[in-house]
């Protein structure tokens, strides 16, 4: 699967499981004629409860996968392990490379009028203080205001997105963000997206959300457009890898990536 | 570490994380005077939400590393992993071996005098049949009503485990329950110990909650004892070993062991 001609190679994505699908999504909408390769580590997931160190080591080898099938631009669409190891990954391996994180964080910083931002995410994204990082060192006057969700991924995943447990969720984790007045609230998990609803409720219809997706989607055709490797055209071919059980994977992932999921393999990286 | 006289060497004892000390606890219990190396996968947990191939690879891969260290016996103190891969473990391994499934159903086998039970537990634990396959071959007369409970264990680890958010979730997992004239429940994972208080009110107070914890100890003591394996006397040592970090791992695992966690190693047994 080594392509030649370097434009000819595939874009690779990995995240820790389906949530990155978002974002894949987008980069096709984005990007129609390239071929994209989506690994989705199912087998260890969830990344957000677990250190940087194993996060990190997680993310290497899915790196090293995608990487020895011919790639030619990696994304990283899994908020936690572009917080843990982005900067890792762009040390070891040679192809260009991007994480959710900061377009996202350039999105946000970029919408938000009153300069008062929230960021949620997985326990660890929040504790790698990336998405702050990143905003502060654009503006450093905003002001960040973080708050871990770890119950957003499971129900997300049980498909509990609009009822009332998800309501008193979002709402327990979200109060504290009226004290701060923020008018932006970045949604720092490709989960988070599904519970949209809940959220905007709990924060405020005033308050606007961001997520990466598209941001990250339009930052890849824009590099790749740079470095010449961009394809034309459309009828790129899509082939999804993942470390655990191919079926569920389908099953779970066809309304985050918005339509069929044909070719799915089990790869053993893990074991 | 390997013990010269097989008396002298430690009971090792695995589950994906933290929920398997409640197990320990009653080790401990019954057997104070034994060495007990535990093992908790904390880089791969969930096991509850994975295939049954994959959570028999990571026990494969636990059960070779206490068996590296020289173990008179086993015990699988993770539902998900007995009930996937106990048999693979017996057949691969010396060590006798024994996992939660078991007892617990024999337990609740005996307990119940209406003869219907009810089962609650991960969702692979629950698609492997594995308790309704032991119920029944214990006593064929038994029904066997079964449930599985995503949301349970990211509930106990979150600590929300008394309030609204839990009890509406006990509800809507278990009033299907109420149909079935059930007079016993086998909390079939051992997160579930630590939201007794919420599954009893949801399913009523004539139905007998049953965990393995406590018949697995009794268990372990009659065949150590049987083998002429049982140490008497008391101050076991205990050491615990983690695959991700060892101080969260302290600081979320003392509630479930009832007691401080002092001696914690890291060891990559997943990269």
């Amino acid at each position: 699967m080594h392509g030649g001609d370097p434009l000819n190679r595939a874009i690779g994505v990995f995240d820790s499981g389906v949530g990155g699908l978002t974002v894949l999504r987008e980069i096709i909408k984005a990007l129609p004629s390239e071929d994209c390769f989506y690994l989705g580590d199912t087998a260890r997931i969830p990344y957000g409860t677990k250190s940087k160190e194993t996060v990190t080591g997680f993310a290497i080898k899915n790196t090293e996968f995608l990487v020895s099938l011919g790639i030619k631009f990696l994304v990283v669409a899994c908020n936690t392990a572009a917080a843990a190891g982005l900067d890792r990954i762009a040390e070891r391996f040679d192809v260009p490379t991007i994480g959710v994180v900061l377009p996202g964080a350039e999105r946000a910083a970029r919408v938000t009028k009153n300069g008062r931002l929230g960021v949620i995410g997985t326990r660890a994204t929040i504790l790698s203080g990336a998405y702050e990082r990143e905003i502060v060192r654009i503006d450093p006057v905003i002001k960040v205001f973080q708050q871990p969700c770890p119950l957003f991924v499971p129900l997300a995943e049980e498909g509990w997105t609009e009822d009332e447990i998800a309501h008193l969720t979002a709402e327990r984790y979200l109060s504290r963000f009226a004290d701060h007045s923020i008018d932006t609230l970045v949604l720092g998990c490709t989960h988070y997206p599904l519970l949209k609803g809940v959220i905007q409720q709990a924060v405020g219809y005033d308050v606007t959300l961001v997520d990466s997706a598209a941001p990250i989607a339009w930052d890849v055709k824009k590099r790749l457009d740079e470095m010449g490797l961009k394809r034309d055209g459309s009828g790129g071919v899509k082939r999804f890898f993942v470390t655990d059980d191919p079926d569920s994977f389908k099953r779970v992932g066809e309304p985050f990536l918005g339509c069929r999921i044909d070719d799915v393999k089990h790869v053993d990286i893990v074991m």
